[in-house]
């Protein structure tokens, strides 16, 4: 899996047979899609693209090129994380990743809703701190109350229960990457090990979880590209060492 | 069922033990949950709230104060269209309102998340006609030929088949609003019978199916509701003939 990031002019490599899913290396949504393609054992190919000088043919396979769109079938593609990860689920039962009693499943769906608030102060704190203000820092900081609450409620190690489903999947790729904000100079975003101690807790469980393992970035990563994304040059291809080995100077022919 | 809107300092009804859902009578997506409990035959007590002076118990139901919010339980609530509505469908399985394919589940999804910009254009002409440009008249028109491409290209009654299901259920309410636009002055959303064959063609269908029927609002009833609250001072209770009878002058006692 190469960690390069196609962009406009690029062609699109050639369909393998099997599932596809364009993605973009930091890109939380498409994380959720990841995390339950590998909590699945699904195999796939992973294409990243360049969010910001996109490659043509991602319009294909999602109507506003956003990621991820995982392209089930030749020139077939499902957009949206949540669409995505509710088809693989369906699509391959073995192993299902929600609670079969529908009052769980919505419970679940709402706890997603109720935390997409924190996200959005997430992504201000992240990639436009000349926005943030004290109202975003309380959000913040109810979500994870809320989240709190929820698992201590629920009692089980992950939300889904013994073992992390949709939800979890879900949620994760925010709580990986607010680890990041204290290292870009906003510590008023750190999740304290006395406040948050179940938080804590699930959060280290997650970081354990396979699925999530193989895809993991240390928050010292997340917040490199964070940097670079606030400055308006995100560098997508920072985790590419194919690039650093193609530049190597050519030896003059003697 | 009262027509009228409670709001700050009404009393909450007592509860039946039926379902009880909270809606305001002009909320495209509190009709979304109101056609599908008509759709399931399930027996629903209704409340109508006053969305500018919200009732200060729609916070036990709805984190938000938003509706339509189902109560299922005394005190007890799930928020948002469409979490209810999937709820619904799976906790009371008779009659499903979606397929069985999750490819197909997944395309339901997928075209009621392209149709949303067409729903923000018609909320930006119907409550904001100043911030409207050509684009968002665009947009709207955009979202009009992938609804009829798709109702062409599977060659069915209704979205979900030979009967309606969620997906039409869900994108309804926005249809039978959409029809009031060129009565409140803005003509270039008008439906062209010619140019829109087929979608006339469902939308008359949708209006015979009884679960929509019997919530159905004439386009001039929509109208007079949007140019009310374009005014800032939305008439909630325009349908309640309840207020009329009490504001009677009583007679003087002799």
């Amino acid at each position: 899996m190469s960690e390069k990031h196609l962009q406009t002019g690029d062609v699109l490599p050639p369909y393998s047979g099997k599932l596809r899913l364009f993605a973009m290396r930091f890109c939380p949504y498409a994380e959720r899609t990841v995390l339950v393609l590998n909590a699945k054992g699904l195999q796939y190919d992973l294409v990243f693209i360049n969010l910001d000088q996109k490659p043509e043919w991602i319009y294909n396979f999602s109507p506003k090129g956003t990621v991820p769109a995982l392209e089930y079938e030749q020139g077939k593609a499902i957009f949206d994380s949540n669409i995505i990860n509710f088809y693989l689920d369906e699509k391959y039962p073995d192993g299902p990743l929600q609670a079969s009693d529908p009052l769980r499943r919505a419970e679940d769906k709402m706890l997603v809703e109720e935390f997409a608030s924190a996200q959005s102060a997430f992504y201000t704190a992240a990639f436009n701190p000349p926005a943030l203000n004290p109202t975003m820092v309380e959000t913040y900081h109810k979500g994870l109350e809320r989240l709190q609450k929820e698992l201590e409620s629920r009692g089980t190690k992950f939300l889904n229960g013994d073992s992390a489903g949709l939800v979890d999947y879900t949620l994760w790729p925010f709580l990986e990457r607010f680890e990041a904000l204290p290292l870009i100079g906003k510590p008023e975003f750190a999740i304290d090990k006395t406040k948050y101690a179940a938080l804590v807790t699930y959060i280290e469980a997650m970081k354990n979880v396979p699925a999530v393992k193989s895809y993991y970035l240390a928050a010292e990563t997340h917040a490199k590209f964070m940097e670079s994304r606030a400055k308006g040059d995100p560098n997508y291809n920072m985790l590419d060492t194919s690039a650093v080995c193609c530049m190597r100077p050519r030896k003059k022919k003697e």
